[in-house]
């Protein structure tokens, strides 16, 4: 409950690539819209900036244990992008940082909401955070040369407490359904148990109905505009979720405009979707890089702590400032506008409302 | 090579639900596509009808030593739908008899043509089918009950065939691109694998461009009309492309619309993608079920045993038929027509052109 607070801690991350330039924007427009209780004190921010791929291969560490303690000072966190290393690469086999970072804090519950209205989409995912594919990252085994293995670990607590938040959320939300996503006839070890699971939860919802699917046919049913409208809440195992809610974005106009909520009962981070994008620095156009992406992350970060104002406003200024097709509308010019004049933008339009 | 054969044995094996009806008329469309070469023995067909969820339910496997006894005696395979157990169901722990059945016949190419020329899409999947996330079925270990493991195996052997396949058709195909889809970001020793022999592989074809994506975003780009058009041929692990050929195949019309052939050394097998559907077979409305997809599995069985021509015929058939919005307008009856009608209109039109 942040309102019990004397001081609720931002932390804004960088990350690597466009990273820096769009957080320091968002944290800008934050700034300006919560610039009273920045006065009295009541938030502060804190800009934490050695989450970088430089800085990880270093140290060989997903997250350099003095950048952890740092998150581990904040309430609530806006994140960058951040380059994810992969074997073969130039960098060390470490696990991404974005996946550390919801191991690390226990932010188990990935929520992202898709909304078209005009397409009759209404769509609030909710993906498990912190196990399933993703629980062992980088510790998979290359037994010999012709045979490696991964593991997927599914928990009872670990299912329970994200098909859990996902009914709560169903509840609060007067929704009338919740649809379990998994592969459970094939992977029926732990997605046979994520499904035993919602099943048992699905009991203490009588107004709520609980659908399953399997992951593959749900593909299609979100393309097929008759079945599309069929769904309000998606409760999902890690590696279902990643995939199902990048396809999801796409018909809101594709992943740059998606924020991410990472939950957890004690932190909390908010993301862009989006990569860092390190061609646009290399070619010195990273103050070009549109922020409009961790701008949507930030709305849900003022929700979360309790700003319901704040968050009204930044989305009604983001909802008028996206009526501009390009940015080139902003400015004139044909290389569009950089992050810092949209971010003026957006405040200017939230001073006029 | 089927050319040098005596005879050919195509197996017919029914399944579950609506599979003994809608294989029973792709049955009689082939024997009549084939009179000569059945004439001169040339082909035999065998009826193997012991693939039902009762049979396998009954002797705990999913597939009956009997019934793989007789699978074995075939050279390649049309196979309806079967019904698929999972935990929790009236049914034992037994694994999908499809899987299985790739399994036990090595039937390690998995490909599905999909194809909306209006659309610019013309894409072949070839997805790696007998190891991956399938490998272990129902053999993952529930530790404890607040503990369940699921395992993914990637072997050099099984990642090696499938890629190789996959640039062979590129290259027969006059195809300039072969996208590799994994999650190797995250998933990194099994996917890590998989990625690094497909760019092993790619430097014995100089004139076809290796592209490797992720499988979150490859859900996007598929959608994107300006990017689908960026795919040829896409070589996955057996997950990815349980998932990614669904999502494929719904701009075509649906999984109904789609055939699936699965490809071994030894045996092969063609399939249509949609399930048993029992409720039609328990309405009484069986021999209504539509035999249109098996009937386009039909086709690459025949492609596949060497007869182009009965293959293009009946491809030519089919798309007249098709053109057709609904069986109704086959019979003029309200209640459409039944397989055994549209089977006689698909033969029918093959005699006319
Ligand atoms: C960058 C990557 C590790 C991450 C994931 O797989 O979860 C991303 O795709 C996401 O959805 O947030
Ligand atoms: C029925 C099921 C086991 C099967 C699979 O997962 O492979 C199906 O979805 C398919 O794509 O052929």
């Amino acid at each position: 409950d942040y309102e019990s607070l004397d001081s609720i801690v931002i932390g804004i991350v960088g990350g690597d690539g466009i990273g820096p330039f769009i957080t320091g924007e968002a944290q800008k427009v934050l700034e300006f819209l919560l610039k009273d209780q920045v006065q009295e004190n009541k938030v502060r921010f804190k800009v934490i900036d050695g989450l970088t791929i430089e800085n990880r291969a270093a140290q060989k560490a997903a997250i350099p244990v003095d950048v952890l303690e740092e998150l581990k000072q904040c309430h609530v966190i806006l994140k960058g992008p951040t380059t994810t290393p992969r074997a073969g690469d130039k960098w060390p086999n470490i696990e991404s940082a974005n996946v550390a970072m919801r191991k690390e804090l226990d932010l188990f519950a990935n929520v992202r909401p898709v909304k078209v209205p005009e397409q009759g989409i209404d769509w609030t995912f909710y993906r498990e955070n912190t196990e399933g594919a993703y629980t062992l990252g980088s510790k998979g085994i290359h037994v010999n040369d012709d045979l490696a293995i991964d593991f997927t670990v599914t928990t009872q607590e670990g299912s329970h407490r994200i098909i859990k938040a996902a009914f709560e959320y169903a509840k609060k939300a007067g929704k009338t359904k919740v649809t379990a996503v998994t592969k459970a006839n094939v992977i029926k070890t732990t997605d046979g148990k994520f499904l035993a699971i919602a099943k048992e939860i699905a009991k203490d919802y009588p107004g709520i109905e609980l659908d399953d699917w399997y992951i593959d046919i749900m593909t299609a049913k979100l393309i097929d505009p008759k079945r599309r409208r069929d769904f309000q809440v998606m409760v999902l195992p890690n590696l279902y979720g990643d995939i199902l809610t990048d396809e999801a974005a796409e018909f809101q106009g594709g992943v740059g405009t998606a924020g991410s909520a990472n939950i957890g009962k004690r932190y909390s981070m908010f993301e862009a979707i989006h990569g860092s994008a390190p061609r646009m620095v290399e070619e010195g156009r990273g103050e070009y890089a549109d922020p409009s992406s961790i701008m949507r992350a930030s709305i849900m970060l003022l929700e979360h702590i309790g700003f319901i104002d704040e968050a009204k406003k930044l989305q009604m200024a983001l909802d008028i400032c996206g009526l501009y097709e390009t940015k080139v509308s902003i400015t004139g010019r044909k290389d569009g506008a950089t992050g810092a004049e949209y971010a003026q933008y957006v405040m200017d339009t939230v001073q006029d409302e």
